[in-house]
């Protein structure tokens, strides 16, 4: 199942979506549900299969939010976590994380967090926070959703707690993530989560094996594959709720592969009025313009 | 005045604190806020002067929360932001900020966060992520609250935006902070953040002038004052909301001096039966024991 949030008539609703028909069909107002967050949470504590209006209504008759507008805490993102883009970043001079080439490889997961205020839904312009930064880079990145809440999840438990998936870009002023050293100046600004279009359910994706792509102005910048993780779903799931409880509504940013801007020479760093396209199976096509 | 969030005949109520005569006293009804977050929003919006009930409360018929017991989105918090701290860490071997003791001191503010549900109230145990970590350590710190939202806040302006103070226990795993490179994962964990007792208003407190101290099991270990901050509360401002809106209710945990647990040789990590106490000029005193 396909969910996402979108508005219409000046209302907030969550929407079954319909890839084939290209129509969206309403939650029946019988669950009195509004918000992606609050579903998450309901369908983690009483499961239950969920009612949709037999109404649909047209892609284009609707506004796509972004499918979680405001997380509940700061979204989790995952540094690093492909083997070609952990030699891009460490080469590039811009890893703080890393004295020399052969730390490119990270023996744990590295994480940082974003703002949830940092979401913003595709087709929204994201931009330069003003005057803070002139190396705006962007990074695809699977995101994953969680359902039901754990503490101490084992990776054999773990892909039980994954409610869905999501495209994230995870936008990042590349001069604030090396002047401030830990990354969360560089990667928290206005806009600086694209999310979306929708999320696909954890029974219809399968989070190992999925294509992520990256275009720039329609050039083809990333290009792989998720099952190239350094650090796999459920690792990452073992190792982010080994200390604290995962909460339904939390979101993994999973890592970007090979192909950001500072992996070019010399970097290619956003220019306003480009157009970033990200694309991953089954989840749809999230496109920011920069502003 | 000092602001305090108590739990009172299984009610959650603000009062207001006299630390003279040892009472507080509840937030007049007719306000019908009893969430600090809440509070602080309004004041923001719409300042004027609060009122309390005649009724007063001794402290030992209430019950202390943290003042804001779950904040609204994650603490951020400020490393290695004392010059004596910063070489401590860096000469420890902890430190994954620094390649090497030329890199002690930061040239720019370093910023990670904490996720809401690791705050507690003063009293409460505070302990080891099960499993996940061998090396417990306390950080004293002074936390500021904003009030005034704002963007692209100037240093000369910061001050209007600061709705409070606070102490916190930046607790930290030093294991798992220097293990996962970013701090995330060593500063998040259940129980992470000890904070309270009460929020003492701007007003009351001049943040640039504060002693902080600390102590295990009634040995000083941390003293300092808040003069000696690398970066000072202006500045934090000012380069944290350079990009993103500060809001209502965000909390800056300002850093921790010098004194902490891996300054000594060998490192004094917390053992179980510990107590941390931590008072600040104003602000009283936060404790908590190790379980």
């Amino acid at each position: 199942m396909k969910l996402a949030t979108i508005q219409w008539k000046g209302h907030t609703a969550i929407v079954q979506v319909d890839t084939e028909q290209r129509v969206v069909r309403r939650l029946s107002d019988t669950l009195d549900i509004h918000d992606m967050n609050q579903l998450i949470e309901r369908l983690a504590t009483t499961p239950s299969p969920l009612v949709f209006s037999d109404d649909a209504l047209a892609f284009d008759q609707v506004q796509f939010l972004a499918p979680i507008p405001r997380p509940r805490r700061n979204i989790m993102c995952v540094g690093k976590n492909y083997f070609e883009h952990a030699h891009e970043f460490t080469r590039s001079g811009f890893d703080s994380s890393a004295a020399s080439a052969k730390d490119a490889i990270p023996s744990a997961p590295i994480v940082f967090t974003k703002m949830p205020e940092t979401v913003v839904a595709s087709g929204t312009p994201m931009g330069y926070p003003n005057g803070a930064s002139t190396q705006l880079d962007y990074e695809a990145e699977l995101g994953v959703i969680i359902g039901k809440p754990g503490l101490a999840i084992s990776k054999a438990d773990a892909m039980s707690h994954v409610f869905g998936y999501v495209i994230l870009n995870d936008l990042t002023a590349r001069d604030l993530q090396a002047k401030h050293k830990q990354w969360f100046l560089g990667k928290s600004f206005e806009t600086s989560c694209p999310m979306g279009p929708w999320i696909a359910t954890a029974d219809e994706a399968d989070g190992a094996d999925l294509d992520v792509k990256c275009w720039v102005n329609g050039e083809l910048r990333q290009n792989a594959n998720t099952k190239d993780l350094i650090f796999d779903i459920p690792t990452l799931i073992e190792t982010l709720s080994a200390g604290a409880m995962l909460l339904p509504g939390d979101i993994i940013a999973t890592g970007t592969p090979a192909g950001v801007g500072i992996g070019f020479t010399p970097p290619r760093f956003l220019q306003r009025g480009d157009v970033v396209d990200i694309e991953i199976s089954g989840l749809g096509r999230l496109s920011n313009p920069v502003r």
